[in-house]
């Protein structure tokens, strides 16, 4: 079950479909790190009044999605949001795997295992950095957002708002991921979970080997490395793997035509080291998302 | 699910222990309605900031009641609450029954059928009323509120806040139910849920047969009857059962020490008439809740 919250988790403003489709893709994404199959889907909308155009909108991105993922929307409750307060949509999805140990959990990494990413990260917190900017705009971020084409930023604004949940990777990963969790918070956040529960492990990454999208490729080392390890939104798995299984996972990578791409390894030493091109050794801060701040 | 919202469907600065009791006891009714077993529940729940004492109240309610109903919490989500906005919780509930027959239906009341109502009804309404006359007086209501004890109104509130899901009996209402709905919006609004699923039927109801709470049947016939018959929240069980099914649903009503009265009798004539008791048959407006008004 996930929450969506106007103001925290999305712009007001955001356009309603792709508002729908992203409510039910982020609890799509939890499905997939866990190598679920989805069944089913409930939603509990709060809204401060009804607008039929707006609901129209919302129903036809979250029900594409759902008949996209075979996740048929069963039930839910729609209520007044409460008095000042925005929209919120809060989905549960069922998901169902064959058996206990078929599950990917966020627990199960061992040292020498691969760290492997799919996709490509950094676009979506590109394209909140580039929303804020438009909203109380900062000289600095101005600047660097200048070395950004507009089509770039407007493909950064669909990874963000329509985010596509890797359902099929994560049923291909089944008996070949030793862990997995889904980008959501960031790469460093969600990987220290993953390390943390797989019993205070630790990893080295190889900063060279981020699949970064290609509009952050463009950007300036620092805001590149933040926005590859910090930002979240991009829904792609971060999963461990034994090394063995680096051809079959190269082989489910074609089939599905994913890119996976294998970016550290996991240590025995806890914390998380960034090695970079220069040789060095970076230790990270790896705080996980506060919830509040 | 259900989500259960600061403003509209509990007051702000309600005892957060009775406020985890609730969200979590209107969900084990639906349940109870289903003549399901409760078997864990996902807890959504959103914040404008976070007080550990808050907190503390609010899990002990909402855990007390899990265990009572042995409905363990399996997970969820936390996130702050849209700006200006206020709690919210959302909770969703998993139940069990052995077979599809064996789950009980909104529909399936057929006439001739018995409507029967559990416990007693009013007392929350009540609550609401003095509550809300508590906060922005007005005469009329003040006045009527003078015919009930500092007693029957601090019952009544705890009626209110601490309802109790008729689990147990949705569960011995298998086989012997042909249709059951909590009454959450009102015994009208809910029963003609039920009539209307079970194929737009009607429905008689002997007005000096509705199982008043005490406190309710000491103020004047038209507040009475606007209580018993469109006051929500008390969370008991409206159900229909062939007259063959009297003496086993009485036999049950003693294991369980629930009282369980009949109240009046399905018809193939849409609508909902009340026979009063100078013999006359009041036709009644059945506007279900709205969630927006």
């Amino acid at each position: 079950v996930d929450t969506f919250t106007e103001g925290v988790h999305f712009f007001p403003g955001t356009d309603p479909a792709a508002l729908g489709h992203k409510a039910l893709a982020v609890n799509l994404s939890d499905l997939a790190a866990s190598g679920a199959q989805p069944l089913a889907c409930l939603l509990a909308l709060s809204l401060p009044s009804v607008d039929p155009v707006w609901l129209g909108g919302f129903s036809g991105g979250l029900l594409a999605l759902a008949r996209a993922f075979d996740c048929p929307l069963i039930g839910g409750d729609t209520t007044r949001s409460s008095p000042g307060g925005g929209i919120s949509v809060t989905i549960t999805v069922f998901g169902s795997a064959p058996d206990l140990k078929s599950v990917l959990r966020r627990q199960g990494a061992a040292p020498g295992d691969v760290i492997w990413v799919s996709g490509a990260i950094g676009a979506a917190a590109l394209a909140v950095a580039a929303r804020q900017d438009q909203g109380a705009p900062q000289p600095k971020v101005t600047d660097w957002l200048g070395n950004c084409s507009a089509d770039q930023l407007a493909l950064a604004g669909r990874c963000l708002d329509w985010p596509s949940p890797r359902v099929d990777l994560g049923l291909a990963l089944r008996g070949l991921a030793s862990a997995c969790i889904d980008i959501s918070d960031g790469l460093l956040a969600d990987l220290s979970h993953l390390l943390l529960r797989s019993g205070r492990l630790g990893a080295s990454l190889v900063e060279s080997r981020l699949p970064l999208a290609q509009a952050v490729g463009a950007l300036p080392e620092d805001v590149r490395r933040r926005l590859a390890l910090r930002g979240g939104d991009d829904y792609e798995l971060c999963f461990t793997a034994p090394a063995s299984q680096t051809q079959s996972l190269q082989q489910s990578a074609e089939q599905l035509s994913i890119k996976l791409t294998p970016v550290g390894v996991v240590e025995a030493q806890a914390g998380i080291r960034l090695l970079t091109a220069d040789g060095g050794s970076l230790p990270m801060e790896t705080h996980a998302y506060e919830h509040f701040h």
